[in-house]
């Protein structure tokens, strides 16, 4: 059976909804398995050699890692659950688009933000490091924000592989101390991805 | 007819290569357009919002942006090129997790290096930044140099897109003072490299 390995609020929330909306629509199994994350004993680490999450071990025993991989090869498990769309269209490339630059932009932009000490080793320097993190993170939800103008969902109307990986990010917002309230567009995007039984098994899980 | 805007010497450069390949391989015409970036009356701006490359227009007018989603398509474009693999492959998905890796992890390992303003405001952190910066791609180079130990090509021991876009940052690391000749092998990776008339035809296409 896949398994896929995730840990609580980490950024592999994305492919665990889309585990949870591919076995819901198919009742194809994945085996989720929660580790934790940094602890030299996870077993993570025996599983992946740079110890994160999200990690897929597929049924014949490849094991792929990184969201821009994981996301598609699980949505493409189930193509009839529509969370990516067939090779050579503009769909396809736009949904792959939207994991792209989550991945390297908004992904990237929360690395000053919550783990400043990777960029200089002094703690007076690290809060200004955070604070110019915040400004930059805000200007990229302002983009997110006008990539949604007047969409439900990220890509064709449905919600996609797209959806469940930005959901991850706006719901990490907080630890920024950006306010959604500044942007109801995407708060009122927030609230439809978190009514989704897909996002509320996943987080009851990862909570348990 | 597919258009792919580039830069001269930018991350781009992997698009490129992966067009020059595709149209040597199978005569299919892509129209690859030279663009100056970061000044505001650069063409780009008129086809991507954000003013970056690499960006394809594809013949029916679409738009795609993110390497992350370029690189797929141009290589889905003829698949008897095999510089990507069939969907639901562990091939697919592993070239799809290097592009990941790299698009992530090594070009954002890059930005403190060669933009430490995008972190902090002062000159003397930013020279502190930078330093850090490199240290941390380095230890990065090392995961790449354990990553394709015993390997011709990254995937599969073939030229994929994968090492069309693990190029560009090979051939970057002089800018961060980190000299190839402490990675024998990855020396002798970018040497295969630069040997290809795609890589060669792309090279003197951005210089002209």
């Amino acid at each position: 059976m896949t398994k896929l390995y995730v840990a609580q609020g980490a950024c592999s929330f994305g492919a665990h909804v889309v585990a949870r909306e591919i076995t819901q629509a198919s009742g194809l199994p994945i085996e989720i398995i929660k580790v934790p994350l940094r602890t030299p004993d996870s077993p993570i680490h025996k599983v992946n050699p740079l110890g994160r999450v999200p990690t897929v071990v597929t049924d014949n025993g490849n094991v792929i890692t990184e969201n821009g991989a994981i996301l598609p090869w699980l949505a493409d498990l189930n193509p009839d659950a529509k969370l990516f769309a067939p090779v050579g269209t503009a769909e396809r490339a736009q949904i792959q688009e939207w994991i792209g630059f989550l991945n390297s932009d908004i992904h990237g932009a929360f690395r000053p933000v919550n783990r400043p000490n990777l960029f200089h080793p002094d703690e007076e320097v690290q809060k200004s490091i955070r604070e110019q993190g915040i400004t930059r993170l805000r200007e990229l939800v302002r983009v997110v924000q006008r990539k949604l103008e007047g969409k439900t969902w990220a890509v064709g109307e449905r919600f996609t592989a797209a959806d469940a990986y930005l959901g991850v990010f706006l719901r990490w917002l907080p630890r920024a101390n950006i306010d959604l309230a500044e942007f109801p567009d995407l708060a009122a995007y927030l609230e439809r991805y978190n009514a989704r039984e897909s996002v509320k098994a996943a987080i009851a899980f990862e909570a348990a």
